[in-house]
């Protein structure tokens, strides 16, 4: 491609709503523009990325044996209402009415309509195994859209949907498409973790999330620097941070801590260590035609509620935090003093698998501006029901004993999800087994989303220039930088013969023929981001030397012309092939 | 690809909604699935035609100069309400609002869309032309979506907008486009024609469109086969049938004509050629606070008019039928009996070229089974405004003076515009000059129907059997029909080895190794249309022999084994390059 024949729209600001580097970056590189809320075009330069990743998605999702469909961006509510999800599925989830007044959505996710392909395509065991995948136009109807095409309303995803006669057909389906995906972030050049997570409002068992490791990301994952765990802080198992509960050693005593309402001000006022203490939260689950019930969850002072794992409780999917009256009517006393002991009414009690093991500890008395000390589980109240409610934290035991967790920050761009029957039940999806039988098809699904993927890549990779694109889904891979090449006869035929030269090679360049002062060029490619770039001077030409630089080169490199064209090549080749493998282990 | 790992869904029934046989064919071959009302899940048989048509038309857009861009399917009302079509646009326009209440569409065309782009990103004439294109799902709610994909609501365009500085430079981007849409519809393989068209409600000056040559089409193309005059029915130019006005032979006079209200019954009652009668027809404009301005539209009895056209006349654009009760109250009589002369109020007179020439002929005397015969202009009613009102018919001379007119039908599949400054004006898409003034930019749009031309290549190109596809569309090049591949080694082994030889030369190739019953085989394979056959049986094996055969083949052709993958591939070459171009004539 020649520079003058290209649109280049690069922006020296960035657009006042950005708050995130990738967005700021992608606006000024002329990458994307702004339609509505979260809602962008994309301009040649981000377009040429998202088809790269496209590309890459599709030839490994071939290879793992999927097929590619194409299903519609607009899908009929009786779908949604089949499956149950047209009640259940938030405000995010567009609804409108065609011109005859029906109900349609624009899909966020596709699994009602591919379900709907598979009851009436597949009828026997004998066309099974099959996985159809799209890319495809999605709408989520955001709340707050914001950082650029990282939470948006109109995205592309790649989704991908796996039919099986059994679990243990599943079990394979998922591990290829797990592997696939391995395959595709690392060839695309991220820094990436496979994570167990929480599988969310899709439903469903088993699940994991690729992220992208980035510092501006919005998920914390738990990982195990010495293992292969790593999992969603949501979904992250937190061990008990106490081997063996200790014998009581102090008496229960009820003690004035007067306007220490907060673990913390309780252990300052007390001068016990915060692991001594207990926060209490208060959960409601109502109940039809009746009062709710009201649930007490124990935790350290120290540690912090997992709702997701708490959802997930007995009895407890639909949980809510209690209201002021609530507490009252059942506590006796409004927030801030509350224990499980001498309630006015009765609670059901929950422990942290912490709590459950430690021994004279603090809880509130149910009585404003008290607390109560030494209490101990058999002697004080009863053994409570023990269950995972706590977020982990860094320095806890690793699930998998193999050391300690620490957290980084993520970037979700994949999604695997092991389905089970949950749409082929609602939606009747059966086929006929071997013996006739019709059973209910085992599905999976499997998600990447193509235009976030270009977000979470800047995150990770720019500087104060712009953008550093990984090789393979750079908008060029290379730019020729010519100096006068409106001017030098010289310059413009050693500009074109390189070009020429790359072209033939296959190799994805630019040739920059706008005649603009170096500055502009190099700061144009530079916040665009091409990894690659070789500079054509007058000087250097008369030395027999072209001047290259890697974007992330403090200093140029002096090739001799004749190997110019090789050279660069050789670098991009690297680029492409052996930065992420070698020095970016992928925990799976 | 091998059949065990893909996914064939033939069916034996086509649907009952289906009327035409594209629809029919596709849903039988196992190609889309219904979703809702004019909205399709394309299966992976499908998307492999889509996908070719699509690269086709990328590699033509590429090479004519144009840029790729990505622009949402949710469009705000904003952009609409500037341009004026949040108005214009009728119910076809899907409109909707997202959880905030904010008005959207989904967009069924981008040219607001792209004019914001153009005004926020191109600010000078150095920066044009540029030719913006994208390929992206459309909505339409159409009233009554048929045909499956060839009038669905959902689909797949190519849609390009061109800005230049000014009207010459947008006649060099217009012809680019229809260049390289020449060179799209003949690398696809389709028998077409390029037509002069009415530019309907996108607004603006010269368009021609792509029509698909098919009896089922849905326009009627008038064309000359002597020449390259081609235009759709709606837009073409009908000159005067009669070179010359006769003077009047023949007095005028009133003549009962009992209950004989239509031109024919006039024509046969009074013993005169049809072609003597005119017909009226009465349109009205409305007066925004006055009274109804009320037409006479006169043309010969045998003529139709051609309400395209007439919307066209100075003061026209809004025209209406007349009512009976206006009728009444301008003519004094009720419609069948109406004519020029005599009305109770004044009209307007507008004769067709051809009425205009005639003399001594017959209309109407306002007056309940009454005619007035031996009607002159000049002697008995003034001369009239004359216009081109009517459409043509076979016969009429060509406008190009170089024979005379045929009609066939056409499936529209593409469409060059010529918009002008309508968008750049409503939107203030300007840029500056060489002088520094500011301009309006010239733009031009350009549509190709991706999924559409499914549909047509498929009207075009099919028999009893199935689908006939052009071998650039078609989802795979050959097929390989293995006779007991299950059974017999020296079978699977040739079909092994002849399927290795072809993907090596990059044929597209399906080899079918699911073990069904040649019958089976044929009959799928012909339904999915897959243009080339090699027949691998043991008979023919013993013989060296591999049976090939033409999707339009009578009679397989016997091919000495070693030979067969050649052989398959030249004439796989011949129908990519030769078939359309040989004897399919383009009309420009």
């Amino acid at each position: 491609m020649k520079a003058s024949r290209f649109f280049i729209g690069t922006l020296k600001e960035a657009p006042a709503d950005a708050e995130v580097v990738s967005h700021k970056l992608m606006v000024r590189a002329g990458m994307i523009r702004r339609v509505a809320g979260g809602i962008y075009s994309y301009l040649p330069v981000g377009l040429r990325s998202v088809r790269k990743v496209e590309a890459i998605v599709r030839e490994e999702m071939n290879r793992a044996g999927a097929l590619e469909v194409l299903m519609p961006a607009v899908q009929p509510a009786e779908l949604w209402q089949e499956s149950g999800r047209w009640t259940q599925y938030g405000p995010e989830l567009l609804r409108f009415k065609d011109r005859k007044e029906s109900d349609f959505v624009m899909g966020p996710t596709h699994e009602e309509v591919v379900t709907d392909i598979a009851r009436n395509q597949i009828k026997s065991y004998r066309q099974l195994p099959v996985n159809f995948y799209q890319i495809q136009t999605k709408f989520r109807d955001e709340i707050r859209p914001r950082f650029g095409v990282m939470r948006g309303r109109e995205f592309t995803m790649k989704d991908a949907y796996s039919f099986d006669k059994d679990q243990a057909g599943l079990e394979a389906s998922y591990r290829k498409m797990f592997d696939a995906y391995v395959r595709i972030f690392t060839r695309i050049g991220l820094e990436f973790r496979a994570v167990t997570a929480d599988s969310g409002a899709i439903g469903g068992n088993r699940s994991q999330e690729f992220h992208v490791i980035a510092a501006t990301g919005e998920d914390d994952i738990a990982y195990c620097p010495n293992s292969d765990f790593a999992a969603n802080v949501e979904a992250a198992e937190a061990l008990p941070l106490i081997a063996d509960r200790a014998a009581p050693s102090e008496p229960m005593k009820k003690t004035a801590t007067p306007g220490k309402a907060k673990c913390e001000a309780v252990a300052e006022y007390l001068n016990i260590p915060l692991e001594r203490t207990i926060k209490s939260i208060v959960l409601a689950t109502d109940n039809e035609g009746a009062e709710p019930t009201i649930w007490l969850l124990m935790l350290r002072g120290d540690h912090e509620l997992n709702e997701v794992k708490t959802g997930k409780l007995p009895g407890l999917a639909n949980f809510r935090f209690a209201t002021e009256q609530e507490i009252v009517e059942w506590f006796g006393t409004p927030p801030g003093y509350l224990g499980p002991i001498g309630t006015k009414k009765p609670v059901q009690v929950i422990a942290d698998r912490t709590v459950a093991h430690m021994s004279d500890f603090v809880v509130g008395s149910n009585e404003v501006d008290y607390h109560t000390t030494g209490v101990n589980w058999g002697r004080d109240l009863p053994e409570p029901t023990v269950a995972d409610i706590r977020n982990v934290r860094p320095g806890d035991p690793s699930p998998d004993g193999k050391g300690t967790l620490d957290i980084c920050r993520g970037i979700e761009v994949g999604h695997v999800f092991q389905l089970g029957t949950k749409y082929s039940d609602a939606m009747g999806a059966t086929f006929l087994d071997e013996t006739g039988k019709p059973q209910s098809m085992m599905m999976g699904c499997y998600g990447i989303g193509i235009t976030r993927i270009l977000g979470a890549a800047i995150e990770q990779n720019y500087d104060e220039r712009g953008i550093i694109w990984p090789e393979a889904i750079a908008p060029f891979e290379i730019v020729l930088c010519p100096m006068g090449y409106d001017r030098s006869d010289a310059v413009r035929e050693a500009a074109d013969k390189l070009y020429a030269q790359l072209v033939e090679a296959g190799v994805d360049v630019i040739l920059d023929d706008r005649g603009e002062r170096p500055g502009v060029m190099f700061a144009d490619w530079e916040l665009i981001g091409v990894p690659h770039r070789l500079v054509i001077g007058d000087r250097g030409l008369k030395d027999g030397k072209i001047e290259y630089q890697g974007r992330r080169d403090t200093e140029p490199t002096l090739v001799p012309t004749g190997e110019a064209a090789a050279f660069a090549r050789a670098r991009i080749q690297e680029g492409l092939e052996g930065g992420v493998a070698a020095n970016r282990p992928v925990e799976v």
